[in-house]
């Protein structure tokens, strides 16, 4: 297997495009990576999205960026996965290039939620559980969100406030990522009164819909420096699943898949989590975003609120968590989330953050779930 | 790269199931497919699904099935490519035993269409095409086939009936399928007088929708004989693309990625198009599946109806194509398709296809489209 590094990296701002289809989107982000990489010539295409036939009555994705690309013949993939779908993408264009397939593709995730409405848009979502027993019967995954929100609170003693710090930190960092969909602070107030969803969780522990795209450029670590100094390897990377159905799991405080993820990425990388310098997680809820970095193994079960607390997860903590903003502030531009992730990691590797540089991080990690935790997959990333 | 062999096919019968979920049915053939391996322990899963959002209000489908198949947190991806995401699953899983990822991979398609109005069916099928340009103005791909049906027609100086032979044909091939989803004969009478759906395309040039799952078991051909004494090698594999936008393409009645991939192909199996002995080519309409005969180099562009009434196609013929009944007459459940084929292709190598088995086949193909042939990925396979 052959050592992949990420040579380029291009997003569009997270934002309600309506003047931008799905595809100008996409090409816009694709074109930005390619030009950060000095315009390899790419040999394949990987795409992420959800759900382009529900959002935007668009199936057969791939062959239509490719084209809009000006890719010719090249091949290209769409990957599902529900909300990880960014991430699968990345994982599949990386064993092309391990395997010794391809040299040089282009992976991206696409997203076009806004030009839908909330309650369709909700109604959409929903569809990465389980239809015939859960979605079915009504359950958003705010719903499914907010009774592990409710356990947890009761298992650790825990009241809203802790979930709205966290809250209150991802805005702060989002107000100084130019990508972010909601780039500005917003008080523990806000956080905490906004309009009730499905109690205990309100509109400001939700990650919120929006349109968005990101791209990154892999190749072999062995032909990176021909076209970056800022070469970003990727050296762990494991995607695993949970029981499908929610009611089914032994423990709903726990994420399994995450839990199996990220241990087999960390020893790939030869790592622990105490080496991680920077986190992308998936916090599609305030709920979600502590549970992963327990998960994660950042902190101990059940203490993940303490570290929001304590500041460990701010940009000058200890283990600084979702740099970018994350779901909550970055947005979730669902099937695009996962590269966007992944394109925040390397700008913080490459020390080409901005004003939400984490200071000297060398190690950083990417983690995206689809469903309730139904699969999660995990890269580690590290500065060269 | 490690040669890569099938060791297990499993099929439903493609019909209108209305007693099975999706899960169900996918399920079923994965069952099959693993006990016709003699049940090797695998260790990830593809599915090939066109658009269960639309058709069934259900992403994140890996997780899920998995999870139903027991596969605990083994890695699962879905594949989307609109029509082709079958063969597009097996592209991909057979990377990843080729290149060492993995040793047994499952790999599947599943679409269940029947649950949905013929009219939303059909609107559902044009979003493989663009839906900016094309299928939002209402052509559906029975248009555009019906366009490139009558280009042929004046062009070469055919008549409808030779189309409707080819129908009648595969109808013949279907008869003897247990798997298909319409197992009769019909007239040339019939197939040339159904109700017109686009002139000069009729009811029976068209493909029907169909609920239907198929499933493959592929490992390193090292390795197969452990499993089975029947084992077929996936010797040659390309995708290709072309033109997204139907009205942009030099030549209407050539399909380029068509040419394009099995060229690929023919030359990784080391073979020309003279060495395959049956092949499953793409017939969603009478009109693509003679195109498919031309572009796959079996005869020459604008013979490909000559060699319907020559005889050449059938069983017993120079060419046999489509022993199954094709899309035709077998049926078309979209993700499902390319598995299909495959699966048909195994079991003619293997010399296990009953009553519509080619005489001594060695060498077979299967080659699955997308949108009007937006793209195209052939499989070569070889019987060891």
């Amino acid at each position: 297997m052959r050592k992949v590094a990420v040579i380029g990296v291009g997003m569009v701002k997270v934002d309600h495009h309506w003047k931008e289809s799905l595809r100008s989107l996409f090409t816009k982000a694709a074109i930005n990576a390619l030009e950060d990489a000095g315009n390899p010539d790419v040999e394949a295409l990987y795409v992420g999205n959800m759900s382009a036939g529900q959002f935007n009555k668009q199936e057969n994705l791939a062959p239509m960026l490719a084209d809009a690309l000006g890719l010719g013949s090249k091949p290209s993939l769409r990957v599902e996965e529900g909300c990880s779908s960014g991430a699968a993408a990345l994982y599949m264009a990386l064993k092309d290039v391990a395997s010794g397939m391809h040299d040089f593709v282009l992976v991206g995730g696409v997203e076009k939620m806004m030009d839908t409405t909330t309650s369709d848009a909700t109604f959409i979502i929903s569809t990465v559980t389980d239809q015939e027993y859960e979605a079915f019967t009504g359950l958003s995954l705010a719903g499914i969100n907010a009774m592990v929100m409710r356990l947890y609170m009761k298992k650790f003693g825990v009241k809203r406030e802790s979930f709205a710090k966290f809250v209150v930190q991802m805005h702060e960092n989002a107000s100084k990522n130019p990508y972010a969909q909601f780039p500005f602070k917003i008080s523990l107030d806000k956080a905490l009164n906004s309009a009730p969803v499905a109690e205990p969780i309100h509109l400001m522990d939700c990650a919120p819909i929006g349109d968005g795209a990101a791209a990154l450029i892999i190749c072999p670590a062995e032909k990176a420096k021909e076209f970056t100094s800022d070469q970003v390897d990727i050296v762990g990377a494991w995607k695993a699943n949970d029981t499908f159905l929610f009611h089914m799991r032994k423990d709903f405080l726990s994420l399994k898949a995450t839990i199996e993820a990220s241990r087999n990425a960390y020893d790939m990388a030869n790592i622990t989590p105490e080496d991680v310098d920077v986190a992308e997680v998936h916090d599609s809820f305030s709920i979600a975003g502590i549970l992963a970095i327990e998960d994660l193994g950042f902190v101990r079960k059940g203490e993940g609120w303490m570290a929001v607390e304590e500041g460990l997860i701010s940009l000058d903590g200890e283990i600084p968590i979702n740099p970018s903003g994350g779901l909550k502030a970055r947005g979730h531009p669902i099937g695009a989330t996962g590269i966007y992730q992944a394109a925040e990691i390397v700008l913080q590797l490459r020390g080409d953050a901005g004003k939400r540089q984490v200071p000297d991080a060398r190690i950083g990690l990417s983690h995206n779930t689809s469903g309730f935790g139904t699969s999660a997959i995990v890269h580690v990333f590290k500065a060269k």
